[in-house]
């Protein structure tokens, strides 16, 4: 049987019920966050600890106990017997339980707080293959920075594409490429390497900062721009990253090769030099 | 104790309880309606029932009980004694319960339906002094014509509304004003009514559809035309409309006097022609 944390207190996964009138289920009125376990370590979780606290910040869901989400996570490991292989820690808080009323709930309403984990098995293979995107319309809200629950539209997306044999969807917005379902992207041209700026139209992924940081500490020439669709046949490499999956090569978007049609040498690089770091962290 | 609909059984409400792998929490993966009952009727429950299955369709959710939504709401009414007097019947429906992954679950997964009403006391002062509304720039995705529970950026207009002291927040695209964070909005300028065309962007609301049908009926000219907010000074009178409130004048937006700063003589109209439908209905 699971163990999931709810509300301060850790139960059978079975046990907990979410109330028909929490805002997380009426409103998409909630945040999230997924941290990796690397069977032995969270990498950056404090990362996740600042964004986490940042998101609920921009909403203002005054939860009490976001500085324990380190403690929650690492008990829901222990708890599930999961120390010695990899896992991911998901943690969701919402405005909590009131009557329905679009505007926020009287400032006594206590957040809910949920959060489970589970072993996963990742997929080495797509690293030396890469993937094929989707490119579609991003026709998600502006406030794309804050990691909410309101996720239709990455879904709707996300669906798209593994119904066309894609493993992700990427968006572009004004013909400018923000990122993926749930991923961010990094192009390659000429030597450079190129992701969308921090800004209301992305989120601010962790994998992403330190992948950023990992290719200016291999003297890669960086630049936080927008890439629009229409440069698409410059592109030689390209990759996504995020918490689960780490980097992944990207060989084919919205229908275009890209470089060779296999993983670039700029982004072996960078997936190597992750690679590294992790079992540096390992010990 | 209130009862309410789950799954296909009546219950107390307080043993309902959504699992916290429902896509409706997970993801807003979810639509829902809003119906008035009359204390003897539903108004216009036709509309509401194919605004519904056109939400479900437009999501992929495959609800076998789409049909049931009229029973459910009557029975709803019944089971909590609310027959004489006004209230909301509040339907939500999502893609259900499944391990988190952003893409469809398999087509085995059933839906999760719930629904509730409870008793509301119309605030008729509201329709004889108007109401000042906000106006701020317009966020949310662009499948506003889906009523899916993707409500964040309504909720956080709503609430900028009440802070400000206002009852409702009007959204802005690209300049040109939509709708309400939980209406439609309609203009007058030169004795012809405006509102914004159905399209991705608002939501085709029934109170919207029935008044545009009365206003035809009454010799208005009618114009399904997005206003600019620069054309705000030339407005005269503006009401907004919603299911739950009916129709309400609008007198100031954006921190603009609508003509005399008094609901007009259209919206007048309008609204005694409302009540005179809703009057006949009663018998």
């Amino acid at each position: 049987m699971d163990t999931a944390y709810f509300n301060g207190k850790f139960l059978n996964k079975d046990e907990i019920k979410i109330s028909p009138d929490d805002r997380g289920f009426l409103f998409a009125d909630g945040v999230y966050e997924v941290v990796r376990w690397y069977g032995g370590f969270f990498y950056d979780l404090d990362s996740h600890l600042t964004r986490l606290i940042r998101s609920l910040r921009e909403l203002r869901i005054n939860w009490p106990n976001a500085d324990s989400f380190p403690a929650i996570s690492n008990n829901l490991i222990k708890l599930n017997k999961l120390e010695n292989q990899p896992a991911l820690v998901y943690l969701q808080v919402t405005r909590g339980v009131a009557r329905r009323s679009h505007s926020f709930p009287s400032s006594e309403v206590t957040p809910t707080a949920y959060a489970n984990t589970w072993g996963i098995k990742p997929d080495r293979h797509l690293k030396e293959t890469g993937i094929k995107v989707m490119l579609k319309e991003d026709i998600r809200w502006k406030r794309c920075d804050i990691k909410s629950v309101s996720l239709l539209p990455n879904v709707l997306g996300n669906q798209a594409a593994n119904e066309n044999g894609y493993k992700e969807c990427v968006f572009a917005r004004d013909g400018f490429i923000t990122e993926g379902s749930h991923s961010n992207i990094f192009f390659v041209t000429d030597g450079t390497l190129f992701t969308h700026p921090e800004s209301n139209y992305v989120l601010s992924g962790i994998t992403r900062k330190n992948i950023l940081r990992i290719a200016h500490e291999c003297g890669i020439k960086i630049r936080e721009e927008a890439v629009h669709e229409n440069m698409i046949r410059f592109i030689q490499e390209a990759f996504i990253t995020n918490t689960s999956d780490e980097v992944v090569p990207v060989i084919e978007l919205g229908g275009n090769t890209l470089g060779e049609g296999v993983p670039g040498p700029i982004t072996r690089i960078v997936i190597d030099k992750f690679s590294n770091e992790i079992k540096a962290l390992k010990g």
